[in-house]
Formats: C-alpha cells, structure tokens, sequence
C-alpha cells in the first residue's frame, strides 16, 4: 500500500515527532554550565553535588549491601522493610507521631521522583500548583510532564531592606500570603513549600510555617512539602515541618533525600512520607513510573542512618557545612559583593548589581539569547573562573526580574575547592564600580 | 476565614482527591498474589525475578564500584560515559550498525522507566498506541499516567491448533496484520513490540518483524520495541531487534534491562537505544522523571557486562535457563496439561481448560469479585500449593477472555524451587477430568 494513498498516513513520508510535553529546546542549566566549566577550565560551583569524599560508612554500608543476596532482586515497591522501619523511627521522633512503616512512607527514586508522585497524584491535566520563586527548576518541569499548570509567588526582601547593597539574612526574604491567596482558583490542588529553601537557604518558621497551612486548611490544598536539606540546617536554627503542625499530616506530603543527607547525591534514594490516604495515592504513580527503586542502596542507606546516628554523623555534618559557608562568604566579604546569609540548604545567592560587565563583552550565540543574569554567569565562568547558576532559571518569566541580579553558588565543595573559587573570584574587584 | 464562606473552598472541608491517572482500587496483582503466596506458604512462580542467586561476579563489581569515590555522585542524566561506550560496542554489533554513546544512547531506571519515557516523549493525551496482547501490564498503567489511549491486538493461536488440547509452540501465536491495521487512527502513535515476549515466550521472526515494520513505515508509527529478554532465547532462537531492518532505526526506540540480563532485578538498570532525534525527546522525559540513575550500579553493570564477554557467561546463562525450563516442562507433562513451549523470555503459559474446580468452591472477596483466571491462580496458590499470575491482567476487558484459561508461570526459579513446584503440581490430576 502506498503511504500517501492511506487517509491516516503523515504527509510527506515523515518521522514521529515529540510530545508536547518534551517540547522546547534550550538545553538546560546543569548540561549548558557544565560544558562551559569544562571549556573555561572553571571551578563549579554551579551544581548542588558534593565535591568532597562521600563518608567511609555510607560506601562501605552500600558496597556490603550489593554482596547482600536479599539485595539482589526487586525491592517492594513501597521500599525495603529494613529502610522503611529506620524511616518510621526517624521521622517519629521528629514529627511528633507514630509514623507507620507499612502505610506512611514510600522509598522513591531520589527525591525527585517523589515530588513528581506527589504531582501525578493530586493534580489532572490543567489543574494547578503554588510555587514560591525561586523554586527549584525541576518543579515546573515535572510539572509540564503531567500537564499541571504552576502558579507563582514570588518570596521577597522585606521592605525597607536593598538586597543591592547589603548583606542580607535568610529570614528577610518573605512570602506574602496575600499574594498567595490571590493566585488561588478552584483548580489549585498543590502548594509546594521548600524549606530549608533551595536557593535562599531560608529556613521558615514555625510561624511562618503556620500562615500557609492556613491557607491549605481554608482552600483544602495538598502541600508538598520539599525537605530534602532536612538535614542541613545552620546556627541552631530549628527544622520545622509542616507536616508536624495540627491537621496538616493528612494534606501533606512530605519529601526527602538521602543523597543529600548522606552526601551520596549519586544514589538516587529518597522517601516520601505522610497520612496512609495521601501516601496511597503517591504509591500508584510511584508503581507506574519505576515499579521499584534499587534494593542495595536502600539496605545501604538505612545501615547508613544507623552508625549515623550511633556516631553523631549528622552533628558533625552541620558543622562541616557551617565552616564551608563561613569559608565562602568570607570570600565574598572581601570581594565586597552583598549576599543572602543561608542558614539552611548549601547555596548562597550572591547580589551581582556592583559588577559592570565591560562594554561590548562578546557572548556565544547560546548565552546571547538569553537573559541578564546567563550573560552574568557566563561572564563568571570565562572571566573570573568560577561557575555558578542563573537564578532566573528559578523564576517564571513574570518575575524573572526579580532573580536578574542574583547568581546561586554551592559551597558543598571541598575547602581547596572554595578556597581556590575565593582566589579567583578577587578579580571581580576590578568589574566594580566604587 | 470560615472555609465554607470561600468561594474555592471545597465543599465539607474535605481532604485532598487524588488525580484521574490514579484512579481505581483493585490492588495490583503482583501485591495480591505475593500477600496470598505467604498466606498460604504456596511456591511463587508468580513474579518475574531470579529465585536463585545473582551471580557473583555482578555482585563484586557493584560492591567495588559503591567504593569508588566517582560513583557517589549525580551520573549525567543520559548515564555513566562509561556504561554508554560499552553498550554502543555491545549493541553496534548486534543491531549491525555503528551505535554514538554520545547521542544513541541512555540510561534508564529500570528497563520499565525506559518504556515510560518513550510513551512520554511521543504521545500526547488522548494519542494511541497499539499493544499485542497478551501485554506486560506496565504498559497499560504508564499509558494511564499520561493519558494515553491503548489499543489492543491479540496474538492468537493459529488456526488449526487447539491451545487446550494439544502442547502448542509459541510460534503457534501469531500477530494478524490487517487486525493490527484496522486498530490504526489519525491519533496512533506508537506501536508496541515485545520479543521475546512476556508471557508467551514467542521470539518473533525477521519476517514477522518485516510485516510490523512496513505498518510502522506506511502510518508513521514510532516502535517501542521492548527487548529486556533480548539474553534469554532458546534452541539457537535468534532474537532479532526490528531496529536493525531497513528504514527502522529512524523510527525504533529499543528498551533493554541490565536486571533481566545479569540476573539482578533489584538493580534497576536499564537502557533506551535510538536514533539521535528519537533518544532526544526520550532523554527530556527521563531528566524530567527521574533526573540521573543510581551511579555506582551504571559502573558495576558496565565491569558486568566486560566480565560476562570475557567468559562466556550469557551463552551458560541461557543453557542454565533452558534446562530450567526443560525441568518445568516435565513436571507440566506428568500433570497431563496443555501448555506453549517458550523459546525466549522466562515464562511459560500453562492451558487449565482440563482442570475443574469443584462446585462451591469458596473464594476470599478479593478473588470472587475477579475473572475466571484469578479465580483458578486463587485454587492454584491455596489448593495446590504454587502460584502462578492470572494472564487476564495481560489483556484488555474486550480480550479478557482469551487469556481465561491461561495461567502464567515463571521458571527463574532456583532447581529446587522448580522440582518442589513440579511434584505439588501432580496434586492437580485429581481435578483433571478424563
């Protein structure tokens, strides 16, 4: 039968083409900075990896793991009971409930794949999710990949403090939850929070915590709860959980990664925890996207949390990454560019107002075409020798003003590392107009 | 703010609902029947993974690769350079072409997120895709995470040969092209391909794969070809990938599982292969997905599959297997039942037309409000002592019937497993009318 002669045919003999949901073609973020770091033989800082030796016992726990003959074969798609039964433990404690293991946690793919779960889940195509910018660039791609729609509301510096000109903290960047409410519609299903926040380092507060599971309550959203720098939390500042506040553990879902707690970012093992109605749910598009999740890292990760907690791994943990943060910001401080001062996650966003980019600096034809705060990084990356990432990457286009002037680093990096980042990033001084 | 008095709130201050692609509530077979299999302390030949030790030269170069430090972190989103060189060697040979790793090639989650990601990448809600049944039931459940329409053609029996009289090959199931022709719509877009296929054992022929290859040419389909038992022929079978025929690499995307291949499920590894525009689009959907596969897995499959070339290992593998399914053919044939004789993949189709369970038999609520084949797996597990998985989850409401007096079992099972299996089985001919 002839092609063209068949009415279901394509025209003109041609290939299949791409979804609507893989469309667009700008290369993204990570692949585009990682070349130019290799290009420019510059020191990166762009992605959240750790650039230092992953513990001696989370190897050794893995690597006994793989010989273990249990670990050979599919794990429960839930997770191994082993991990799931650590988890419960964990999160008990902290949560100030009896977590369940049999109905309240779900072992996923890295974290990532639970915040997708939590999409898939509770949202159809068209319905609707609250994101706080800048929100983390896998949001709105997992997002697209189920057809949801995101919402943004901008966190902002209070008023009466210029982010331009001073060192800022954490705390001054705030959610307006006017402003949330008035992105609500009848179709908004998710709210995501990310604390500690990636890339503010902010640490929300109970308090503040309390604002939004108000307007959770009153809208009955599901929050997904982005906790994956549970873990790295700085000058005492408390971790709190939305989940652990009254009535929200049965609309939250909340989302973790070992990876980042355990320095091991190469695993891919995350948890999702929360009501069995809600983690139910989450359990079916976790069925149907990976079926299961790698069963010797999860045996390798909960022996992990076991001689972590025997031995105060974590305590330790915090601290290494204080003196890695007060490493780089010093770096900063003597560059004489201000800052937000994190207290949580490993990300600075460093204002980059004073810089003038030279007049007529050429860009290739990849950065050309982008924004103010790609041709900044660009110009970091060539000319200072040290990568970062665009935060406009973190911005919907409606307020990507907003993120123009900001460039995030990751101080997750070795101290020669940061030290030599610090070094190079002196010759700033001379793009700085006094 | 009362939430009644809100416009967007919801009714009765409810809870969150879960999304359309989440719906439904039968638990999913291989749950059921695992719960029913310890119930009832029944031999599980249910579920597809290796009931005998992984070998221990896969084990090694997992654990060595957990030690080293370059596997702790993020893997490229495509995967390990390292994996991706050895499998554009491994299958530049087989599919008779020059495979890139650079743009041929990625890593995937599992071979089942490789099948996700295709569906993803080509159809948008609503598009349809056509499955032969009997179809792996994934399919099904990652079409309704993205909404995409199945369409069903069944593979049957040749005309002439009884299936619950007489031993049949699996040659004997064959696809009718023009069936498959009349099922194609303005809105198809993929074509699902499954050799050797589960659970009938069939390795399709070059002129069979001739035939699907010249619809997929004249209507513009994309193959998903689903090839995780590439490894697993029999009796000098040659598995043949329709990527390799003229006109087909533009248009096939071919999964394949390190699980299935190296006797390590539980690893979660596999692999898509493809032309450069084809793997593109796939690539966006898994970055999306899952971001990065598990590092350190990516490096021991990679020494894995050196070690396996080196010596021989996938040629003694596939006599291991054949004699495991000699050894359950034997048991099969004392019972006196008709069954399919597999050439490929680790499943054989048992016909249980001859068997009657007897009038008033009881059945728990989970099992009575189920079709025939549940019901006959459901005396399999309880009466006899074995389970099996009813093929009806492998067809499709319009299809359930042919799939009725089919049980599935899978002879991955270690030498005991199988002989303890094969004399409980003889417990059957007591229901076996004359």
């Amino acid at each position: 039968m002839a092609s063209s002669s068949h009415p279901c045919s394509s025209p003109l003999g041609s290939l299949p083409v791409g979804s609507e949901r893989v469309s667009g073609s700008n290369m993204d973020v990570w692949t585009l900075f990682n070349q130019l770091t290799q290009k420019h033989e510059a020191v990166n800082l762009g992605q959240g990896f750790m650039g230092f030796p992953a513990p001696d016992f989370v190897k050794q726990a893995g690597s006994a793991a793989v010989l273990d003959e249990s670990c050979t074969q599919y794990a429960p798609p839930r997770g191994k009971p082993e991990l799931r039964a650590q988890l419960a433990k964990d999160y008990s404690a902290y949560l100030g409930r009896t977590i369940d293991p049999e109905q309240e946690v779900v072992v996923t793919a890295g974290g990532n794949e639970g915040l997708l779960c939590v999409f898939s889940a509770f949202m159809n195509p068209g319905d609707e999710a609250i994101l706080m910018e800048p929100a983390f660039d896998q949001y709105i791609m997992n997002l697209k990949m189920i057809h949801g729609v995101p919402k943004f509301v901008p966190l902002r510096v209070k008023d009466g403090v210029d982010a331009s000109r001073q060192i800022v903290s954490a705390d001054d960047w705030v959610l307006d939850l006017d402003a949330v409410r008035a992105k609500i519609t009848p179709r908004t299903k998710v709210l995501v929070l990310n604390t500690p926040h990636n890339p503010i380092g902010k640490v929300f507060t109970k308090e503040e915590l309390e604002g939004i599971a108000e307007i959770a309550k009153e809208h009955n959203l599901l929050v997904l709860s982005d906790e994956v720098y549970d873990r790295l939390t700085y000058e005492g500042r408390p971790h709190v959980s939305i989940a652990s506040l009254p009535g929200m553990w049965e609309r939250t879902v909340v989302a973790c990664s070992a990876g980042k707690a355990l320095g091991v970012t190469g695993w891919r093992i995350g948890w999702m925890l929360g009501a069995p109605e809600l983690i139910t749910l989450c359990l079916r598009a976790h069925t149907r996207y990976v079926f299961t999740v790698n069963s010797p890292m999860q045996i390798g990760v909960t022996h992990a949390l076991q001689y972590a907690h025997a031995n105060g791994f974590f305590q330790k943990q915090q601290q290494e990454y204080l003196a890695r943060r007060n490493r780089f910001l010093r770096a900063i401080d003597a560059v004489g560019l201000p800052y937000t001062v994190p207290h949580g996650s490993y990300f600075v966003l460093v204002n980059t107002s004073p810089i003038r980019i030279p007049d007529g600096y050429e860009f290739p034809p990849e950065i050309a075409q982008r924004d103010y705060c790609y041709k900044m990084c660009y110009f970091f990356t060539k000319e200072i020798g040290v990568t970062g990432i665009p935060p406009s990457e973190f911005y919907s286009e409606e307020n990507a003003a907003l993120g123009q002037n900001f460039i995030r680093f990751s101080f997750a990096k070795s101290d020669e590392t940061l030290d030599q980042a610090g070094e190079r990033l002196q010759k700033l001084k001379k793009f700085i107009s006094a």
